[in-house]
């Protein structure tokens, strides 16, 4: 007997429905060559590919929309039991985004290397996020945090809060 | 003379703002205690709260909302000579969203430590981000490298592609 939890075996076919839609996302001039999808007990419940310059949204990479398509699919905030399939290794914002939605485990193809020689770089971003706050390119500066409080003892009073 | 960019004085009504939509966001009951806003050449141009567990999105982030908005508010995905104020210290995936929106500067009130003794622990997710792929508690997996190539081939040759 085992405690650890059972992890599945990768599955090739989900990774090549990920590539595919990278590539086909070039064709059709939605943003980035990059694609994802979420699984979960043995389907794919939600797909996303780059849509960042076709959508205007900065944040639209394609785990992002994988996991917020899943998401919806599946009516809940909380994707534990899910896994990630990605074309590419995820940008931190990404891998971050991963976490937050309770993913299970990642499964990506192309290397941060391969994308760089495509002329993205997600290195330098992991850089900054090793950095302490004030070494780092993009300042951010602290203002009124007594004041803020407030908005966290409202949190902690109030009897109908969702965690998350 | 200077090359240096002049950075604006930070704005207290704004921050006074986010917080405000922080606080308003608990009672609501749309998300965390987390609010933030966009501003740029003197405006506000977007605005943003936590609706992780109200649209059940778990990207939706305070910044990352406020981001989306003003992106689609200015018809751009780059938000370069826009200045973020959020109620707390952003997150690993809302720090790195920032700077792919290209934010010029980020101020906030609360620090990671004021929301960890509200129940929110982000050190954690920078602790994980700063490790390496392997020591990671979220397993990630390579597989296909050599396949996905296709997708960075395709978007090199590609001559129609936005870069963003």
């Amino acid at each position: 007997m085992t405690s650890q939890p059972i992890r599945n075996a990768p599955n090739q076919e989900w990774m090549r429905r990920a590539i595919a839609l990278a590539t086909e996302n070039v064709a059709l001039g939605n943003g980035g060559p990059f694609g994802a999808l979420i699984a979960r007990n043995g389907a794919i419940v939600g797909e996303g590919a780059n849509t960042v310059t076709a959508t205007n949204d900065p944040t639209a990479h394609a785990e992002v929309n994988a996991i917020r398509a899943a998401a919806r699919a599946l009516g809940t905030f909380s994707l534990a039991g899910c896994e990630l399939y990605t074309s590419c290794e995820p940008c931190p914002m990404c891998l971050a985004a991963a976490y937050w939605a309770r993913i299970d485990a990642i499964y990506y193809a192309s290397s941060a290397v391969d994308a760089a020689r495509a002329g993205f770089d997600d290195a330098f971003l992991y850089g900054e996020l090793r950095k302490d706050s004030h070494a780092r390119t993009l300042p951010a500066t602290q203002l009124l945090r007594e004041e803020a409080w407030a908005s966290f003892a409202a949190w902690i009073a109030s009897t109908t809060k969702i965690p998350y």
